[in-house]
């Protein structure tokens, strides 16, 4: 389950969050995504399509590429 | 529509495996992902989601990152 790519992106995009302070609350403000939508993501329970990474990376002004460096 | 993601992706994809002088019924063989489907996502018709993302990448041998450059 470790391994399963919706878990890694799910872990990158806490750190992502977290590095730069926001809560759920606040990305899921930002980003017009719902809180509880946000939180099955960061625990790998969701799996995210092209559209919710480019609305994800929109949100902390990313590419794409670099949304998922590492993932 | 142009502008769309889905689209977007669809033209790296082409790209990526023209480069390799793939055709699609090879990248198909190599991924597991049948044709129609590859055909779809390169047209822009279908949205790929991560676990998706990852197969393509790993027929590619890229990262994800490297896969979505550009997109």
């Amino acid at each position: 389950m470790a391994n399963d790519i919706c878990v890694k992106f799910g872990r990158r995009l806490w750190e992502l969050r977290e590095e730069r302070g926001w809560n759920q609350k606040y990305l899921a403000e930002i980003s017009g995504i719902g809180r509880t939508h946000i939180s099955q993501l960061e625990n790998g329970r969701r799996e995210a399509g092209l559209r919710m990474l480019e609305t994800l990376a929109d949100a902390f002004k990313l590419r794409l590429a670099d949304l998922l460096e590492g993932v």
